[in-house]
């Protein structure tokens, strides 16, 4: 099979980076064209970026010539890493010149058609763009897609009214170079701007139901209160949840055990074997511990007990820069290419 | 005034130093004996602890010849630092030989005839040692006292129905050695053995009504999730509150700007000015910038918001060994002297 | 006695915010004016800067407007914290106009009518300055003063033929936002631009004779080696030495305790009792510990032992924002003031 | 071919864990057996160790039943993790049983029979156990390993005549629970327990001549300062040689990149491809970064260029629990396999 050519959007920057890392040596994609601002295009890639990744920086890779974010790339797939000061225009005019763009910004989220894509949630909403010849389609915010991965087994067998969400979050979800250390280091900042109305907003869309072509949010009461740790990589946040129909602490357990979705039964080259792990040890998951389960794409979950006020509390721990990013975005990209999504440009 | 001589339960670990080093030209009360087990009993101070204060141990109390924990101490202040493993006799065994124990241990904290004592909190149960000869008051757990102490005013005023707390705490909180650095460098561990079974018991005694000698604890319902995060000094808490009587942002303000107690009235030496301070500033408080405010003994609040779930939500910052330990406890026995309470041992 | 007033130039970065910190209850100096690039002037102070001192800014310094950084300035006696790409022309205006200028920055360090002054090592070098209406004077690099003020004493006892050093340096020496997180949290980085460079020229300025109004370089041989690591306050150095008359290791702790120098005998309002500080445990000084000795004013030395390749090695700690930043070049102004130096501009 | 049988001692700490992840699917190797001290034995192992390691522990091996360090167990290929408390008899005992030790304790490592490998540096040394029945190998210091690796070829083509360096250690050097986070988080504690004199001895058995079946020590004068520093593993050490025969710059990179052993011409498993990386960049290696490289068993140098005092300095990093602990002593095991020291035992 030959490789599907992408392009990267906001090459240089750190999620850019991860997407190089992750799209080194892929299955089914190839990097073409990395893309950037006017400061960096006509560089050599290597020379327009401060390499951060632990990996050294492929040769080849790092001898492409940067390109400027316009629409007359010749790859067809787009990941866009771009900040979101920028990120509207720019994708909407790739969209709208024939380009299949898939974003973590937060800038077309929230876009009537616009699918807001984590492929075990709600592949059904790539609907939205069948058809079509060209479009957006957008990852979520980094902290609600573990938690809306961990809750939408629960969603679907229990019904959720309320959920309440604390974060304790990684810096590398700031970029780079993101948190200045004299912030973080020793220290918590109990604030991360936009962060909160993100997570109260995002869950209800992707779990809401596709009718007629529009996507119905669902109905569920939630708060998040975000705050910035310092860790690396891994967000954790503690949960709790008031069901519609209370189940049974091991029927909870058992569904997130079970849980697999289309990316599990495509077997997607990025997807987890098993999406939600649960850890019975009172103080697991952890970030630097459990964060690069299945390569960063699962999500972790443990603690679970009862409540004093909601029904029960728990833990939920995902790898913010793979599966709440990069590797997110990718997977939906598999997702799109296997279920021919991507045939108009191939 | 001559100063009252006090003993050091507990003298070589962390909390014991703690008390050292906020006794040491303290204007009421002085170090006299200083006791531990009898590993260390018999030695010079300074050969039996590994001192790690910031400021140099004292002379003269470095070379105090450390003692045993029976009771059979000169002084009659005792401030025990015990580990809850031991404290429980040993501090019984005190109290009924005629001495005033303050105590950080967990032992007694909910034993009826036991004050739990926040001083600005609740002074008046102190009555229930009113003329004893000899007696335990205990310090609540670290976590509490902040939140304790920060919701006060707001119980007073308003009436709390719920409360909903998540904890960053810091790794200070663990003693010494106590938390190893290769559990906690880049990492939060979500789990602190006890500790949330404390945070929804302890603000019930300590918010309870003194009727005939006996405490009614308070009905809050209360849910606590508690967390290690790589901080040195400074419990951050996330707070959400439902009322009995729903107030205005501005007048929950008000209540905690205006808020003084009897320690602030009786100007005890380590009493806060200002008990609790309000942070304008979406990013405040932070532990490391704001937990020595007061010189410990104050402790913070900040974004006050409305709450999709309960009325609103907020944070608590305070400082753990300070206003949660040894400074609390100082407090109290300032207190406990400026009312008489001490009056029989002098 | 009036205070001076005085103006601080580049006072929103975090050297400015330290030097507010310190002056704020200066005995014989007050903050009259405070200046910066234009995207500040015209602003109240505390819009124009993020305030990251742990005390809170003062309602009065905080409503001051920020000025250009022009000589147009009321204050004659200037406290620059100026960004070195900024100031070396702005600081000859200054100087050139009849303003005397105490420096953080690397620009005039080096420019031979131009004193590079740590005040307990060469206060003869301020000749300099003798009679002129306006000049520069410059504080050292953060990492060379605490080990130029510790080898003082050395040099003029036994004499010093070469120095080896390696710096392990704290975060808060990059300023802010300075060193990213992603950068130095659990890690080190083993670079920092420009400062071995600095750290093997700028001891022989400052110990170097001054003879016909010329200071003469002083002769050693050092090399040096410079690292960041995740620590906020507080430079810890090795350091190996071959004297020219190689003493006995009581010798130098000898001279290290006895050391005094003319900022002590004037008994300067920041001048630290004892300069020099040795530890004898053999795991001190550590920065997080020791750091803040004296008010951050103090050097601490530990570790004194025999070297297999040179004569000695030992440790030296110093905190470089307070010694090594806006606390030096403090002392250095009230050196200048005590010894009559400003009396032109009073 | 069917894989020999190992137990490891001392199984239940951190580099007994490392053992452990490092074993399973070994081609060579299959752990069979587990030993511990007497508060273990008789458990199964995942209740008698508390797992760290980030990887979940394997079924098979947690259910294995701990066993006592005594010389009745069936696998003769023993892998020693103890605590050098005990390490010594136990191991000799062993030996003296027809078991063949391969051991990270520093406690034979002096001893004249006994080798000290670094698998690329000194294979020679084997022979040292060559027809015995029965005996004890041993790994270097953690911070040697790295350092004599990284110093091999220079030491081979150019001579080396004095050796300078400074360490900035891991906290994973330390174990399990190891260094108190209250001692290492935000911190430098420059002091570690017998770490300067392995490294000033250590490398000149190393590289010493085997004569007569006898090692003759190398002869250099080495100094050695070590420092702890809040990273989680790998260990930074910046160095300055003296050359016999001072090279050029490229000449010293260039036997660095050409360098390959024994291990890589007989492609043994745990063998890096290249054992000793030149990074360019001047702000690499970084512990955090560049550890993991080939799987953590090469080691990273850089920054190489002239020094005032020696003639040059540069700076070494080697992944401190892998090369320089369980995965250096995997690949000795893995030496003595391939050259048919243990074919005694199979």
């Amino acid at each position: 099979m030959k490789k599907i050519p992408v392009a990267i959007l906001g090459a240089t920057g750190s999620v850019g980076q991860k997407f190089i890392e992750l799209l080194s040596n892929h299955p089914w994609f190839e990097i073409a064209e990395l893309a950037a601002s006017e400061r960096s295009a006509g560089k050599k890639y290597k020379n327009a970026t401060k390499w951060v990744m632990p990996l050294k920086l492929n040769d080849e890779i790092g001898n492409l010539k940067v390109k400027l974010c316009k629409p007359n790339l010749e790859a067809k797939l787009i990941f866009s890493a771009l900040d979101s000061s920028v990120a509207g225009e720019i994708e909407t005019d790739f969209a709208q010149n024939g380009y299949f763009v898939i974003s973590n910004s937060k800038n077309h989220r929230q876009d009537a058609d616009v699918p807001l894509i984590i492929p075990e949630v709600n592949h059904e909403h790539l609907k939205l763009i069948e058809n079509k010849n060209g479009a957006i389609v957008t990852n979520p915010n980094c902290s609600t897609i573990g938690l809306t991965l961990a809750i939408k087994p629960l969603f679907d067998s229990f019904g959720i009214e309320m959920m309440n969400v604390v974060t304790m979050q990684a810096i590398s979800g700031g970029g780079y170079p993101g948190v200045p250390s004299m912030d973080i280091l020793g220290n918590v900042v109990p604030f991360i701007n936009g962060e909160e109305e993100k997570m109260i907003t995002e869950p209800l869309k992707i779990l809401g139901k596709l009718n007629n072509n529009k996507i119905e949010h669902a109905d569920i009461k939630i708060s998040a209160q975000c705050n910035r740790v310092p860790v690396i990589d891994g967000h954790l946040e503690t949960v709790q949840i008031k069901f519609k129909n209370k189940p049974q602490i091991d029927e909870i357990i058992n569904v997130w055990r079970k849980f697999k979705s289309l990316p599990q039964e495509l077997s997607l080259p990025s997807a987890p074997i098993q999406p939600i792990c649960y850890f019975n040890e009172d103080h697991l998951p952890q970030p630097r511990l459990n964060s690069n389960l299945e390569n960063g794409m699962a999500v972790s979950v443990g603690r679970l007990r009862d409540c004093e006020i909601f029904d029960y509390k728990f833990i939920v721990l995902s790898h913010n820069t793979v599966r709440g990013a990069a590797g997110g975005t990718l997977l939906a990209a598999e997702l799109m290419k296997a279920n021919g999504y991507l045939d108009g440009i191939l």
